[in-house]
Order: C-alpha cells, then structure tokens, then sequence
C-alpha cells in the first residue's frame, strides 16, 4: 500500500511500532513497519550500543528514536545548573517518601539501598540533547519527539542530515505548534493510548489535527491501534498510517519484565487508567494497586515531571523482582484488552496488513451494493 | 449504501440520530437516516403527543423512541412500593441540599420555589414502563434501552409488534449481555460518547463489541461520531451503521435552551467532562462551574442514581433561566469541537454521506495504487 508516510520513509506499509527494545523495532522494520526506538531509559552511552546494533540486524530498512523532550517540565528555569538533580531532589516532600515507603513495605517490596532519586532519565531538554546528538551519527531516518515540540535548533540539525522530524500531540493546537515548528509529520495520539496521553479520543482528535496541521503534513493515528479494523479506521478518519506501541509488549522479541507480561496478556480493555503516579505527567497504565494508591484516599498527590519518577524511580526495580507483585504495573493503552497471545512482531505486522485489507474490502463493498 | 441495519429498517443511511427533539427525529428520519426520540424527560402523556406529531411528520419513513431502564439504581429493591420516590427524597443528605443552595447563591441563581425532587423521570423500570406502553402504541421501528439490556418482557412485547430493539453497551460484557437478552442491535458507545458513557474509546470497543455478539447481530459505533470520517471509521472498525447524539444539538430543528447553544457552538473537544453531577451515573458534560464543583474540593460527592437527579431537578430550569450562565451545562461528547455552525438536520445527513463516501473512496485509493 502508499500513503504519504510510506512515501517519506520507502517502507512496505504506514505502521510505526515505538518499543524500547531494540529487537523489536528491527524486527517491524524488517518486515516492512517502521520501529522506533524510545530513547527515554538509555544513557548516551547505553543507546549507542543500542543503536549500533540496530544498524547491524534491520537489514538496511529504515527505522527511528523517539526523545523526550518536555516543553515543561520542574526545574526548566534552573537551565544549565549542574547541580539540577540535587535541587530537585530537595524539592521532594518528606511527606511523599514516608508515603512511598510505607506503600512498599505493606506489599513486601524489598527496602531501598538508598540509591533512590538519582535520575532524571532523557526527561529534561539538559539530559535529551545528548540522545539526540548520539541518535544523528547513527543512520536513523526519523527522530520523533514525544512531549511537545522539539526545539528549532534540533528539527534544523535533523534536517540537515535528512533525518524525517515527527511530534505527537493531543489536541489539535498542539499539533499546529509542532506543524509550525517544522515537524514532517504529526502523531495524533487519542487518550486510549499507552503513556503519556491527553484526554481527546483518536476517533475525535485524528480528523481535528489532519485539519489543522493542513494538507502539507502527514498525520500518523496513534491510540487504540492494535489489530487491522483499527487500522483502517485511522487511515479513513484521514491519517497517513498508525503509530502503536502497546502491541508490541507481547511479541515474542520484547524484553517485557516477567512479572509484567502475564498481567498484560490478562488485562480487558477496561483495565488501564490515565494516572500520574509514575512520571508525574498523565500517562495510562495498566490499573493495579499502584496506581489506585497514588489516586486514592490518603494519597499525598503526585508531584510534577521530573519529580515524580525521581521519587519512584528506584522503587520501579524492587516491584519488580519482589514483594507480592500487587503494585507492579506497565504503560499500556486500551488495546491491551486484545492482547491475548504473544507472538513474532513480522506476525503482527501481517495480521494488522490482512484485517486492513479485509476492512477497506468491506467497506467498498458497502457502497456498491 | 446498504449495511444490515440499512437492511433491517428500510432506510437509506446507517444512520441513526437520537434526540429529545421531535422535530429533529423527524426531520432526520425524512433525510433517509433514523430519528429516535429519547422518552426520558417526557411523562407518558407528553410522549403521546411527540409521538403523534413525529407520525405526521415523517412521511411514514421509520423512526425509533429511546427509554432508559436501568438493570441497578438505588431504590430497585423498593419495587412497587407507592412511595418510592417519598423514599428515595428521606435519603438525600441534607449536607448535599446545602452544598447545592450555596453553590446556585454564588452564582446568583434564583431560589428554590419548594418544588425540588418531585422527579424520578423515566429512571426506573417502575416510571419508564408507561413510556414502552405509549411508544408501542405508535408504528415505531426501533425502541432503544439506554442502560443495561432491556427485561425479557419488554423485548418479547416490541418483537410481538415487529418492533427491533437496540441496546447501549460500553463494553464487550454488557454487549454480550445485551445480545443474550435477545436484542436485534447492539450500540457500541465509546467513552467520548456525550451523556452516560463508560470509559474504553470508540476506537477499541468496537471491535471488541462486534466480536463479542457474533455475526449475528449487528453493531452501531457510538461516541465521537460527528462528521463523514467518523462515520468512515466507525464502519471500518466492523460498524454496520452510526448511533449519533450530539450533533444533533445545534441542528436549525433542535430546542436546545438558549443558554446552551452558544456553549456548545465556543466548546473545543477539549471542554467535556465525565462526570456523575448531574444523573448520578458517569456521563459526559460540558465542563463548566457545575462540573467542576461537584467534582473539586469541598464537594461531598455525587449521589447514586436516581437520587442526584431528584436533588438537581428542580435547580436545572432555574439555572437555565437566572444567575451568571457559568453553571450552565449539558449532555455532550467531544464531537462538540467540530459543532461550530448551526445547520438543517437535512444538511447534516447529507455532508455526513458526502464524507464517508470520500474517505471510503480515498481508502480504496491507498491499496490500489
């Protein structure tokens, strides 16, 4: 099939499949998708070997990293400070440790070892730059940004090595900022999605934001995408292709945690919640006693990004290799709820293409009758 | 364009338009889609008089009434007992009529006039029986139940009459259930959906939902349905047709209150609310001052169904007629972004087939080329 997206890229179909492993976006970039690699978790240094090692197994096929790069954020003012971490450490309420702490112990999670708190992660324009510069020596083509538009200076550099720019957005005026800032195509992103979401569905913001960003950007569907129905419904609420990610945490090629993959592969559509209580921006999660904690009665509130996951950051391991397992949790969107077998992510990728082909079949059939 | 629900009623689009409105029922219903009045607000005499005006008013093309019988409610226990409603009101707290009487005094909304909570509408099975007796007194085609499947009787009745039913289901179980109860549609309604609604998107119920009741019965997409890609998609996702409420508001034809229309017509799809502030059971509002105090600090919470209904009733006509406008709400979904012009329901039909057929042929176009 073509679209504008397919066209931008040379690649078989319009399906970007955003996942932070990298076997996974080589495997839907050889099978003719696009992967995107989530830069967020990965030290420079990490994501080079990452990266390298994508350019050895997508057999030439293009593929992409995805920053984050928050337009807001705690601790933006502070610019360049090298002691930003520990200021915003000690921004930290006591009131919120005690919280988490006794959260921990009352679901048998391990104590700290007192490393908590020591990251920022790429969550700050400081600590993204140099995923960017270590993403643009590598033959990436496309760099998208997940929070916000990204700065001029980054779609400029991306540009001049003919790297694509692409940025999500939830809600129609935020696309037409990231269209004015230069982006080659926009990722509409409805609130079912997994992570950080607003609260427009993709049914209703997919055809505000193809209006808005007008006819000289592409606009990729992204919420609720998981089979080939969903698919073409983006295409015709007049996407170019689809942006997923949640799907792609059941392939057999990801690195989902253990105590995880069970959790997701039972979870119905209506087992996810919009919750701030992991990066301190709204972000849909599988609902479990995590977050129905930080949502709670007694909670002490979530704090603002970076600030939160700096809270929690260190707690995210421990939950996850002890304790009775109640608290752990995931980024994942409704579409969960069709997640029910694991699979090769090629398989995916054909399934999603013939339940497209079926969908497009019968509604032109539709009309001719 | 022919679909199994086109099939199933003799009309020319899937389309099918609920309204308290007799005039846009009939309107749309001469348009070639299907008007349904929703009975709710109306006494059983009242019903008989809209539905004798709609009988003269559609040329015999089908129309359908809507009613609401709700499987659980507060006071479902209380049966037949006369004095259902003289039970319900000893259990409204008095700290809720006060927070009410503050919240209408700030903003300048004109005193009770002692005639509050004199209402259950057609909440109950108890009140809205009468309205099924009414409705299949007149050649209606379809009777919709709004909330949980409709009882065994009531369908056997409507069938005995060669009328169809239709249930409402936010998710794959309600819509198993439905189907069960042998309805002839089901209606598939997202979270974005205006009035009650449940909480997983258009975009991944309804392929669940189709699914989920088998290929014999046929699944109408609802929620966030407004415009001819909408539509597009909603059939693309497995929909034999549309179920469309909100746009139906700022239609030439629609008795929307005077204070509501320029609301609507300003809202972006950003300005709606899920919210139990008004029925007791979630459903989606325009976000306003009336929303937001329910829902924010100070708030002692929203009652159950049906009793938060009985507590604002008789406050709704007033704050429609007095006060600074800022409590003003109304039942809508976040289609409400793109209602920014007042138009012929006739004319809405029309450009809505006008899209469809365009982002149905455009789609063909992809996989062609």
């Amino acid at each position: 099939m073509r679209t504008r997206a397919t066209d931008l890229f040379g690649i078989e179909y319009p399906i970007f499949a955003f996942s932070h492993c990298r076997d996974v976006v080589a495997a839907v970039s050889r099978a003719g998708g696009m992967g995107v690699l989530g830069a967020l978790y990965f030290t420079p240094e990490e994501l080079e070997l990452e990266l390298a090692w994508i350019d050895e197994h997508t057999g030439g096929r293009p593929y992409g990293v995805d920053v984050v790069m928050p337009a807001a954020y705690e601790g933006a003012d502070l610019g360049d400070a090298g002691d930003l971490l520990a200021r915003l450490q000690s921004m930290i309420p006591d009131g919120h440790r005690a919280f988490l702490e006794d959260l921990l112990a009352r679901h048998g999670v391990e104590p700290s070892a007192g490393t908590a708190a020591r990251t920022l992660l790429g969550w700050t324009d400081q600590t993204a730059r140099p995923q960017v510069e270590v993403a643009l020596r590598h033959p990436i083509a496309l760099l998208a940004s997940a929070l916000g538009p990204p700065p001029a200076d980054v779609v400029d550099r991306a540009h001049g090595r003919g790297v694509r720019v692409a940025g999500l957005a939830s809600s129609a005026r935020h696309a037409r900022k990231q269209a004015d800032a230069g982006v080659d195509l926009v990722v509409a992103q409805g609130t079912e999605a997994g992570g950080h979401t607003g609260d427009v569905s993709t049914m209703v913001l997919v055809p505000e934001v193809v209006d808005a960003v007008g006819a000289g950007t592409p606009v990729l569907a992204a919420g609720g995408i998981g089979r080939g129905r969903q698919m073409a419904a983006g295409l015709a609420l007049g996407a170019d292709g689809v942006w997923t990610g949640s799907i792609w945490l059941t392939v057999s090629e990801a690195d989902t945690p253990g105590r995880v993959l069970p959790k997701l592969l039972a979870a119905t559509s209506r087992d996810t919640v919009r919750s701030r209580a992991w990066t301190g921006k709204p972000a849909r999660f599988l609902r479990t006693a995590w977050t129905d904690a930080w949502e709670g009665e007694g909670s002490p509130g979530c704090l603002p990004m970076p600030m939160q996951f700096m809270l929690v950051a260190d707690a995210l391991p421990r939950i996850a290799r002890s304790g009775d397992g109640e608290l752990v949790t995931f980024p994942v969107g409704q579409v969960v709820g069709s997640m029910d077998r694991v699979r090769p992510a090629a398989r995916v990728v054909h399934e999603l293409i013939e339940e497209y082909a079926e969908a497009v079949e019968r509604l032109g059939g539709l009309t001719r009758s």
